[in-house]
C-alpha cells in the first residue's frame, strides 16, 4: 500500500489557467454575467480542479465509511452504538437516505466498514477495511495508535484512486458511526482553535443535559491526549475515528487523482480538515457540497475557506448532502459546455 | 376558453391529511428524525398538493413565458428589448441555460410567446398566445386593459391544465422578458405594501444610476395607476406584464388541477402575488423554489409564507431555479417511497 507522504508528493494545487478559461466562457453565455450565482462559481471551481476549462462529470462514487466509537460509553449519543451495524446492513439493503438519492443522482454507493464494532461476516457488496472493532473510548486515552491512523488514511486513499482508476470522475464521502460528531467536534476545536463548547451539536438529536455531557468529554478528550493542531495524523489518532482517517485518506487519494471530492457535512468536513492539515494543496479538490445545522460545521467550512453550495438544513451525514451536490456540479458543468454564446446565437449584450 | 373564476371554483386547498401522514411516515424512516431538514419539509408540502403521502414526480414540463415590456422606453434594462425576442430563439435553438437545465433533470421546456414586440413567423415548437406586441408603458398609464389581462390568465391557466392532461405531474413558471423586473417591482411594492425602493434591484445588471431611474419609474407607474391591490386582475393590468400574466394564470391552472408548482424567481414571484390575491388557496400549490438576489423577491416569499428551497446567488430568470428544484423535489418524495423503516431493516430507535 502507497504511504500517506506517496499521496501527498501526487497532489498539485487546482489548475489556475483552466479556471480562468472557464469564467471567461461563462461571460460569453446568453445570460446575464454572473446570473447563475454559485452554479458559475461551482462550474469555475470544478474547472481548475479537472484542468479543463470544460469539465464534465461521468460516473460517481460515494463513499460512505462506516466505523464505532469507544467515546459511546461516555454518553454521548442519543442512539445506542449497535445502529452502527444495523445501518451498514441497511446500506447494503438499498434501504437507507444514501442509497436512495444516490440512486436519484446516478451514483454509486461504496460502503465500507472501517471499523465497526461487530465481528459477522457482511453482504458481499460492503467493503471490509476494518481497522478494528470500534476506536478506544478518547477521554480516558489516544482513540487509536498512530500507525492505525495512517492505516485508515492509506486504505481510505486507496479506494478513492481504484475507484477513479474504475472510471469514477467525482468521489464523495459520507459517514456512519454512532458517535462520530463527538469526534468530529473535538477534531474541529483542535484544529479550528474553537472551543468544544463553540463546536459541539445535538448530532442526531441529545438533548441539553447529555449536550453538557458530550462538550465536557470532548473537553477532557483534548486535555487527556494534548493533539498536536499541525499534525493531522496526531490529531486524527488521538480524537478521531476509523471512518474519519477513512474519509480523510479518501480525500487525499482524490486529490492525488485530480479528481474532487464532494464533502458531505460536518463529520466529513472534520475529514477535510484532517486531510488540509497533512496536504494544503487538497483544498482545491474540496466541495462543499451542503451546509449542516452542526453549529461546528459552519466553522470547519470557513476555516477551509470553502462555500457550500446546498442549505437544506440537513444533519444526516450518510453522504447524503454531497450526492445532492453532485447534481447541482453536473449542471454546472453543463452550463459551460452546452450553453450558447451571445454571437453564437445573435443576442445582442449590453447596452452601451 | 374557460374564465379566471372557473378555475378558482376548481381549486381546492392542500389534502391536510394526505400531508399529516406524510409527516407520520417520515417520523419511521432509518435516520434521526428531521435531519433530511428541508427535504422531509417539501416531501410534506408534495404530499399535500398531490393529495398523496407517498407522491411521485413523473412528466415535469416548465413554462417559460416571454414577453416585451412598453416600460423599457424609460431606461430601466441594461439590455435592449430586441433581447426578448433573441432569446425566443435561443430557447428554440435548446441553447439557452433554461434547455440545459431542463435536459439535466428531464424536464420538458414549453416556450410561450404571450407578448413579444415582434411580428416574426416563429419556429414550430414556439406556443404562440401573443395577447399584443409588448405592453405600454405603464410609466404613462395602465400596462394592458383588463381583458387583456384576463386574457393572458386564461390562457396560462389552459397551457398548465392541458400540460397535465398531456401527463405533467409538476409544473414549473419562468420567465424572459427585458424589462419585465420592472413590472415585477411595481406588483410586489403594489401587493406587499414595500416601497418601491425597498423592492427594486439591479435586474440584468444596471448601474447606480439607472436603479435610481428605475425606482422612480415604479414610483411614477403606481402613482399614474393607482392599482387596487385586492384586486389581482386589476393590478396586473395596470403595472404588470403578458408573461406575468400567463405565469399567473399557469399557477392557477396548475392549482386547479391539483398539481403542484414550481416558482423561480422574483418575476414569477410577482406572478404568484397576482395569483394569491386572485385565489388565496393556489398558495398551497406553490413551491418556493430558490431564493433570487433580487431584493424583492425575499418580500414576495415572506408574503405568500413560503421558504425557499435553494439558495444559490441566481437572477436569471426563464424557469433555471425551478426545475433545479424539480430535481430536489423529486428527491424528497424518493425517501418518502424508497426508505425502509426502522422497523422493516432492524434499525434501533432513540435510547430511552
Amino acid at each position: 500500500m502507497r504511504s500517506v507522504e506517496d499521496y501527498i508528493s501526487r497532489i498539485r494545487g487546482a489548475d489556475i489557467e483552466a479556471a480562468e478559461a472557464a469564467k471567461r466562457i461563462q461571460d460569453t453565455l446568453t445570460k446575464p454575467p454572473g446570473s447563475l450565482g454559485k452554479l458559475e462559481e461551482l462550474s469555475v471551481r470544478l474547472a481548475g480542479a479537472y484542468g479543463n476549462p470544460r469539465p464534465s462529470i461521468g460516473a460517481k462514487t460515494v463513499f460512505t465509511m462506516a466505523a464505532d466509537h469507544g467515546v459511546t460509553a461516555e454518553g454521548v449519543s442519543a442512539y445506542p452504538s449497535e445502529v452502527t451495524r444495523q445501518m451498514v446492513l441497511n446500506f447494503a439493503s438499498g434501504g437507507a437516505a444514501i442509497n436512495v438519492l444516490s440512486r436519484h443522482v446516478g451514483a454509486d454507493v461504496s460502503v465500507v466498514d472501517m471499523g465497526v464494532a461487530s465481528d459477522e461476516d457482511w453482504p458481499g457488496q460492503i467493503v471490509n477495511r476494518k481497522v478494528a472493532m470500534g476506536t478506544k473510548n478518547m477521554a480516558r486515552g489516544p482513540a487509536m495508535s498512530g500507525d492505525e491512523a495512517r492505516k485508515c488514511l492509506e486504505m481510505g486513499a486507496e479506494l478513492a484512486v481504484q475507484a477513479v482508476q474504475g472510471g469514477a470522475s467525482a468521489i464523495a464521502i459520507g459517514d456512519m458511526g454512532i458517535g462520530n460528531t463527538t469526534a468530529a467536534s473535538a477534531i474541529t476545536s483542535v484544529i479550528t482553535g474553537k472551543t468544544p463548547a463553540e463546536v459541539t451539536g445535538r448530532g442526531t438529536g441529545i438533548d441539553d443535559s447529555r449536550l453538557r455531557t458530550k462538550v465536557s468529554v470532548i473537553e477532557m478528550a483534548i486535555k487527556a491526549n494534548s493533539p498536536d493542531a499541525s499534525n493531522g495524523i496526531d490529531t486524527l489518532s488521538k480524537v478521531g475515528g476509523f471512518e474519519i482517517g477513512g474519509m480523510a485518506g479518501a480525500v487525499l487519494g482524490a486529490a492525488s487523482s485530480g479528481v474532487p471530492v464532494f464533502l458531505d457535512g460536518f463529520v466529513s468536513g472534520s475529514a477535510a480538515l484532517v486531510a488540509a492539515v497533512i496536504c494544503p494543496k487538497s483544498v482545491d479538490f474540496m466541495i462543499a457540497s451542503h451546509l449542516s445545522v452542526e453549529p461546528g460545521h459552519g466553522y470547519v467550512l470557513d476555516h477551509l475557506g470553502l462555500v457550500p453550495v446546498l442549505d437544506l438544513g440537513m444533519r444526516l451525514g450518510e453522504g447524503t448532502g454531497a450526492v445532492l451536490a453532485f447534481s447541482v456540479a453536473e449542471a454546472a458543468c453543463k452550463i459551460l459546455v452546452e450553453m450558447a454564446t451571445f454571437d453564437s446565437a445573435g443576442v445582442s449584450g449590453e447596452c452601451e
